[in-house]
Order: structure tokens, then sequence, then C-alpha cells
């Protein structure tokens, strides 16, 4: 079976870029089930429930997000009653949503979905990795087929975690960095692994705010009010093809699609 | 004119890659210089004068370096004396070493190579960005050839280097991260960019270093003394053809070699 | 002659501290010129061209900032023009207002007020060590009565400021931690020195914050509006006495009053 | 009852420190029991078992630590011995050593001692104010007279523990920053609490280390081995008062003794 997995939405380019490749997407690649990180998909930080119901409504069957999952003060509520978002799963315990949930594919294949927080450079979460075992455990027997979003800044913490759960996930991708990598692979027991799927969103910009105000900032150490840049999108993604049978990745494939 | 760019260097197994690869690569892509970080050459951290006269040898032509740059003790004698090293040109003045050189390439042309460093999530060194103005000032007419290692963390700090200096340098290659990432690209007033090129050094291993150790250092928060992978290798390096009568680029192409 | 010195100011709280404390204090110790810092006057962060003008009312003669100095847009404007506040120096150049001034004290005497920024786990500034050396070099023979507010959060870096200044201004006093330090004492060399002068605000909170957004904040790590406590104060100060004829410090003491 | 709590004890001149004051103090302040921070007591970071029957023998009871726990190897297998060293308890589960131990004092009263290490720019270890529950609640009903060394940098996270745990333990002592701050005070519920204790070790230097050495390191960037300095010595501490019957505490007072 396959697994699309998209990388940070930001703002309206990247809900367009969605718009007008997903289906296209889906039909070539023959897509069981699309996975997105949605993080900064509503005015390029956070996500409401208007835009969680329009990325839902393009065929995104599941969204995950990263540090900037509380932006909106709406994603409290919203987030309790949607089971499709998928938040860091490392936050203390008694934070609302999930950091986990298990979704039946197209093929009919049930497919668990988490998402992590890396720790270096990032908030004070709990530990990535015991969370890791900790969900895994929750899923004992349940699915064979898992996919970890793990959101984080320092390569090392993201390879390493790539290391760590080989051959106990199906894939485990990076996000946050809005850049893609291409260090994608099957690791030796199983697991697709890429550092980070990279940013669906304006493709000239810095990491999808207008370049202009992003260099401001950095040469004057002045605030800025960033915004999301206003040009046309990349889409940047990864297929995964999973053994449904035994859970094991046989292939992951970078995907960069430009207006 | 083509210039060869060596991601990051990480101890025996990176300069393997090197010595297998280095000639065979100038002969394919009919490379007139070749630039490499050096950074983590001498043992995973570092450079000494042994190492650095092997990598010259075996036709590398100008070394760059990173927040690495101080770790063995020789190096600031060597680096005084070793114009063919470039450390990063923002540390306070009166640093050993230069931080922008320019030397003759194969065919004659003269090519500037500038290594900077980034300030977020690392040293506190000067800003990069107004140093970049400096350096090239100081360069002023002297050569249209200019290519920056840009040793930096953040996405958002490479990206914006990438911007500030479209038009103005040849290339902007991004070290440090030890991961290729997938976003090389010719912006649009002529600079070859991309965010980074990558790590020269074991391939399974976490950024070059052997993966239990640093699984062991995320899961236990204790020390762990690090070592390199001893695996076989991977070369990360990038292409860039460039006009020399005008110093804008034409192309950029990634290279991922393995053993 | 004896110069006052005042840390942070934090909201409504502070501003009623030193209305009720400001001119006993100025006739208790015979203060010849009061310097406040007022990064946090107005609601918490920043400060307002309103909160300026009552603080310089309320009788401070120089009002000193940190990094909260751009919180509210107007500061631009008001900074621009108001001579009295002296914001962190080591800002790039271009930077709005004056990082150092000269006023003339009570006395006759003129004082020289200098603010720079720390680096150790603050925003990118230039180096706090050179830019200290910079604005005595503009000082030259000038003033003799000089001092710094030195706006930092890593006790190295100000302890290491003190020491590096020692004979050369008549004081470092630091602030940004909120918390006042008893290590005041007057260096070998006559600079009256103390990590942190503390803060001036209300005293039931966390660094001026209400107490129980901080603890949610810090155990839920969730976004939390932070507002300023509603509770008696405490005002935090030193009184420096400094020989004008040599600019040498001869005596410090700290001060805390609470309502 | 009276605890006297010393702060880090650095190198030869904070042990020369202790010898010289400790017995002193102990019978002018009727002192039933004594802890000293240790983390920096061997050469100037870590502890070894040579140094810990050294400070043992001078008479302190226990000896808490901090981030510099594990630089001497030989900790790991001393600490698993010694159960009058408390190391961080929010290190992962596995860790060699105690996070919290009760001690019979001089007065045959049972006092709990913890040591928890904060996050906020310090390492990645588990939430520091869910860890202080888990111990109180592994203590439960068997010690009235607790006490958390809070070995922490921000002051935020600092004084939000105090409040955090007013009422529930005796005393919230913080460590870490080497400089003794001027806010001891009895909170409303009836704990001491101080945001540091300060230094035990030599005086004119930078928190402990030669000032030359670390202005050198602030003002090139280059690397530089620190060393304790030599200097006549400061005894930094606190007095905590404590009503054994209720565990509340009475009274704080801070010391500072000099060479
Ligand atoms: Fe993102
Ligand atoms: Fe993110
Ligand atoms: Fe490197
Ligand atoms: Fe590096
Ligand atoms: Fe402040
Ligand atoms: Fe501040
Ligand atoms: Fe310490
Ligand atoms: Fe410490």
């Amino acid at each position: 079976m396959r697994l699309l997995v998209i990388g940070d939405i930001v703002g309206k380019p990247g809900r367009r870029a969605v718009k007008e490749n997903l289906s296209g997407l889906i039909k070539e690649f023959k897509v069981d089930m699309t996975i997105a990180n949605g993080e900064n998909s509503a005015g390029g930080n956070g996500i409401t429930r208007e835009v969680g119901r329009e990325l839902f409504a393009l065929g995104i069957d599941v969204i995950t997000m990263g540090n900037h999952v509380w932006n909106h003060k709406e994603i409290f509520n919203y987030i309790a009653q949607e089971k499709r978002i998928v938040r860091p799963a490392n936050y203390p315990p008694g934070a609302p949503g999930l950091g986990v949930n298990v979704f039946m594919a197209q093929n009919g294949v049930r497919v668990a979905v988490m998402n992590i927080s890396g720790r270096v450079f990032m908030p004070e979460l709990d530990c990535p990795f015991r969370k890791a075992d900790e969900l895994l455990e929750g899923l004992a027997g349940e699915v064979r087929v898992k996919l970890l979003d793990f959101h984080a800044e320092a390569t090392s913490e993201k390879v390493a975690m790539g290391w760590y759960l080989d051959g106990r996930v199906s894939a485990v991708c990076g996000t946050h960095t809005h850049v893609q990598t291409a260090d994608e692979r099957i690791l030796p027991e199983g697991t697709a692994y890429i550092t980070d799927i990279g940013m669906t969103g304006p493709r000239d910009s810095v990491i999808g705010v207008k370049k202009e105000l992003v260099i401001e900032k950095f040469t004057t150490q002045l605030p800025r009010r960033f915004e999301v840049a206003n040009t046309y999108y990349q889409l940047n993604a990864v297929v995964v093809e999973v053994d449904e049978a035994t859970g094991r990745a046989t292939d992951i494939r970078r995907i960069q699609n430009f207006e």
C-alpha cells in the first residue's frame, strides 16, 4: 500500500498547492492514505477549524502538527473534537487532542499515525524517544502499518530517531525545517526514513515567509511581523510504500511539484 | 567553469570517500576547482596538519571550516601558515587564519572562497550578513567567481543568506547539518543555492557518529564519548557551473556517491 | 556624588513603587541622578510615550532598556526624539535611539549612561565587550562618571563584563533577571558592580508576571498570555557613590523597599 | 531545627572555605544538618570519591549535584554506593544514584533532601515540576522536613518552582548561577525560598573560573581551557530554620563569609 505524506503546508499558497496537486498525486501513485503536516496551514502558523475542514475536503485523511499547534485559540476546542488531527504526543499529560490515532486507509488497512516533537532547539517537552516507545506499546498488536511524523530541528535527533525505530514502525518522516532533505532511504530493518519532507507553500520565500521580512529581521534584529509570501508554490511530499502484511516499508520516494 | 563542493568530511570514512571518488568526479564533471568542508576531517572534529596535507594531496584545492575549526590545538599554527584553509570569517578580529581567500582554478580563473558561520543555535559570532557585505566589499572588482560556504544550523538563516547574496556571489552552499537537502536551485539573479551539501563520511551513523552512542546520549542524557562510525561511506557534494565572464551560476547539481 | 539605579520597572505596580518611593530615596541618599531600567514599564513589556513621560515626571532622569525595548510600536518614533532613553548599544547600526548619552546630574557633573545587552541566552546582537570598548572610546576625555546597565541573562557574561570594565567605568549594574543579587562590591580598580539590581514591580509574582500563569506555562507547555501580577510592590535599586573627580566608585549599596 | 545549605563548592578554594568555616558556622547557628552543592568541587567540575570523602569528613552531611554531576568518570561507581550524594532526580529512569534521600539530622529529625535540575537554558531532562510532585508523593507521610536544591539557570523557572512548592516543602534553595541572590524569604505557606545560594569558591573570578580566561573566551570566541581561579575565597550559604513538627520554615538567612 502507499502513503502520501505532505510536508508543512504554509498558508494559502500551500493550500492551493494541495488543491491543484492532490488528486493527481493520489491517482498517479495509487495512494491509499494521505497524511499532511498542517501546523502552518492557517495564515502561516497553526490551524483553524475552517482551514482544517478545507484540507480534509481536499482529500487529506490525517493532519499532523508541530510546535505551532496551539497558535490559534480555537484549536483547543477543535482538536478535542476532530480526531483526524494528531499533535505532538510528548506534550505533558492533559494537553487537548491526540498524539496518535489509528485510521482506516482506502484499501481497508488500519494505519497508526503518530506525531512527536523533538527537544533540541525546541520547546521543553517530554523525551521523544521514551514517548515513541510508549506510543508503540499502546498500539501493540493492533496495527501493522505505523507512521511517525517527527517534528524536529536538529538532524542528529531526527536521524537518531530513525535508527531508534528502525524495524518498529513503517516510516519516520521528519518535518519542521521546511526544507526537503535528499537522504530518503529504507533503513536495514524496514523503516522508511527521511530527515525532512520539506514545505508545501510559497517557493520564493524564507521557509514560507516573505524573504524581505526575514532578511530585515536578521540584519536589524528589530521585530518584524512575518507574513506568508505570496508567490507561486512548491509541494513537498514523500510516497512511502509499505507491505501491509508485515508493516515493513519497501520504498520511499520524494515528490517536488512546482507551480 | 565547474566547482566541486564537498560536504563536511567526517573522519577516516570521509577521507576514504574522497580518496576513492575525487579523481573520478573531477574527470566526469570537468571540475576546475575542488572545495571541501574539513571541519570534521580529523577524528570527527577539527583538522590537523597531517589530515590537511592528506586532503590537499588527494586533490582538494581549498578547505573550508566551521564551528569545529579550533578543536585540535595545532590548528592555531597550521592555519596561520596554510592559506588554503578558510575558516568562518565572522570570528572576532584577531582570530588566526583567513575568512576569505582567492585561488587560481585549473582553468586559470580566480575564485574567491568565503566561509561564514550562522548565529542561530550556534556560537555568538559577528553578524553573518554584515560580514558577507564586508567580505564582498574587500573583493570588489578583484574576482568574478565567488563562493560562500555558509556553515549554519537554521534553515531560515541559510535560505535568507541565499536571497541576501543572490546576484552578488556565484554560489551559497550550506554546510553543518550533515544531511543533504534537495532544494538546490539557481536563484533569479544567478546565485547557485543549496541549504546543505550534506556529509562525506560513514553512512550508517548519526551524522557521522556511531548511532548507538548518539541514541544512548539522547535517551539517558548521560555523557557519551562520541566516535566516528566505522561503516561504509557516503560522499555528498554539489557541482556548480559558473559563467566565469559574469560570475553567474548556470547550474547546480547534487552528488551522492556510496561505497 | 550619588547615582540611584532602579531595576526593571514592571507595569503599574512598578510605577506605583517609583511614585511612592523615589522622592524619599533621593532625599535620604542625596541622589544626584536617577537612572531606571524601563524595558517592562508599559504593561509588562516595553515602554510607551505616555509611560515614559510618567516616569520622567516622577523624577527619573534617564531610562535604560533591554530586550523588550521594541515591544510597543510607538517606541520607534518616541526613542528617536527622547534622548533620555538609552537602549542596548549593540543593536546593528541603524537602529533608532541611542546606546549611550551624557546627562547633567543635579550637582552639575556630567554622567555618561550606557546600555548594552548580553548575548548568552539572548538575541544575537553585536559583541557586548567590543561594543563597550567602542562606547568608551567615543566618550574619551569627555566625561569621568560613566555607568553601564548591562542587560544580560548569564552570570558568567555579567561578571566577566564587570572585570573587563573595572577601572574604566564608575559602575556596571546588571539588569534583566528581575532578581536582585547580593554580590554588590567595589572591584579593585574602582568600578561598582552588581550582577543584577532586581525588579521594581509586583512582589508575589514570577519576575513580575502572575504566578499562576507562569506555573501553568511551565507545567502544560501550552501558550499562556502573561499578565503583570496585581500585588503589592517591591522596589529594587542600588545607590552608587562616585568620586566625580576620578570617576571611581567608593560605595555601592543595595535598596529593597516593600509596599 | 536549622539546616545549613552551602552553594556550589568550586575547587580547592571552595573546599578550603568549607574547612575553615564549617565548624564555626555549625556552632554559631546551631546547625542540625549541613547540605552542600558539590557539582564543581573537584577541579571546578564534578566530584570524585576523594573529594567527596574530604567534604563528608569536613562535616557536610549531604551533597547535592547539578548539570556537572557526571564530569568525572568515577562518579558512576561512586554515586551508586554513596547514598549521601543526591543528583538531579529528573534524569531519565536508570541513571545511577538517587534524586532524593532521607537523612537523620543531628537532632534526630528525618530530613528529605531532593535535587532537581531546571530545563530552561539547560539539558533536556524530565519536567522538573512533575518530578517534584512525584518525589513528594514518594515521601508521603514519611518525613516532614523537606528541602529541594533546584539547580537551574532561569529566574522565572526557579521562582515558579518556589511558588509551586510553597507549603509542600520546607525550603526551595536555588543553585547553579554561582551568584547569591538577595530575595530570600518565607513564602506565605511556609516554604523558605532563595533563587540562588551563590558559590563557595574563589572570589576574584568569573563564577569560579580565572577571570582572564573567561574574558578571553567571550572576546575571542576561541576555545579556552577553564581553570579554577586561585584567589582568596568566599563562602555562600543560607541557614534555614524549620519547625520540625510542621515542616514549615520560620526563617531563612543568607551567609557570606570571605577569606
Ligand atoms: Fe512548520
Ligand atoms: Fe515547526
Ligand atoms: Fe560538520
Ligand atoms: Fe559544524
Ligand atoms: Fe526586564
Ligand atoms: Fe530583559
Ligand atoms: Fe555550579
Ligand atoms: Fe550547574
